[in-house]
C-alpha cells in the first residue's frame, strides 16, 4: 500500500486490523521507505516515498494512497521466473535483484496480470 | 481485482501464478460475476462487471482493470464491527451482510484506511 505518512498508517493496520510489524527498511535507490506487518497468515506492506521527485512519489501525487502491487511468496524465484517467461508474461525484472529487507524480488508487468503490479518474492 | 474478461483472468491466475478456483458466483444486485482463487496461504478474488452501469462497470470504465479492495477474514464480523467503529473507523456496512458466496462481508470507507477500500468477511 502506498502511503502519506508512514508512523500514521503503521498505527492504523496495528489498531483497525490487528497487524504487527515485523520488519522495517528503507531502499534508497527506489526512493522508499517502508513497513512490512504481519495480518494473520498474511502480509502487508506500507509504503512512502523519500521524495516527491521519486518513483512512488509521483504515484501519490497522481493517484493518492491506495494498494500499489501484490507480492506472491515463491520458494525458487529464478525457477518461477523462467516458468514465467516461458508462458509469455511480461517481466519486468528478468533476473531476481535485492529489494526491500534484503529480499529477493522481481516484478511482472501489470500487462501480464490484467492490470495488476505483481511481484514475487523469496527470502 | 477487477477484470474486464473473468474467464480470461481466471486462466492467467491459474497459470502464471499457480492459483486453483474455489469459488465461482454472481451478486445481482451489485452487478457483480467473480471467481475466487486459492494461492498458496491466500485468496485472489477476480471480478467482473455484469454491465456497464454497474459500480463495478464505472470503475472499469475510469480506472480500467487493476486492484480494487483488499479483504480480511475474521473470525467474528460484528464484533470487529464495533470494535472499528469504537476505534472511530468510517463504515460502509455497520452491520454484516451477504457477500459473494454467501460470505458474510462488510466494508470500511477508503478514508479510515489511507486509501484502500477494505473488507472484513467470515464464513
Amino acid at each position: 500500500m502506498a502511503v502519506e505518512n508512514l508512523d500514521d498508517a503503521v498505527g492504523t493496520y496495528e489498531r483497525l486490523f490487528g497487524g504487527t510489524v515485523e520488519r522495517r527498511g528503507t531502499l534508497e535507490d527506489q526512493g522508499v521507505e517502508a513497513v512490512s506487518l504481519r495480518l494473520g497468515d498474511g502480509r502487508v506492506e506500507l509504503m512512502s516515498a523519500l521524495g516527491a521527485d521519486t518513483l512512488l512519489g509521483k504515484f501519490l501525487a497522481k493517484r493518492g494512497p491506495g494498494m500499489h502491487h501484490v507480492a506472491y511468496e515463491v520458494a525458487d524465484l529464478p525457477g518461477a521466473l523462467r516458468q514465467l517467461a516461458d508462458d509469455g508474461a511480461e517481466l519486468i525484472d528478468a533476473e531476481p535483484r535485492t529489494g526491500l529487507f534484503g529480499l529477493q524480488v522481481a516484478f511482472v508487468h501489470p500487462d501480464s496480470a490484467h492490470g495488476v503490479l505483481s511481484e514475487l518474492v523469496s527470502e
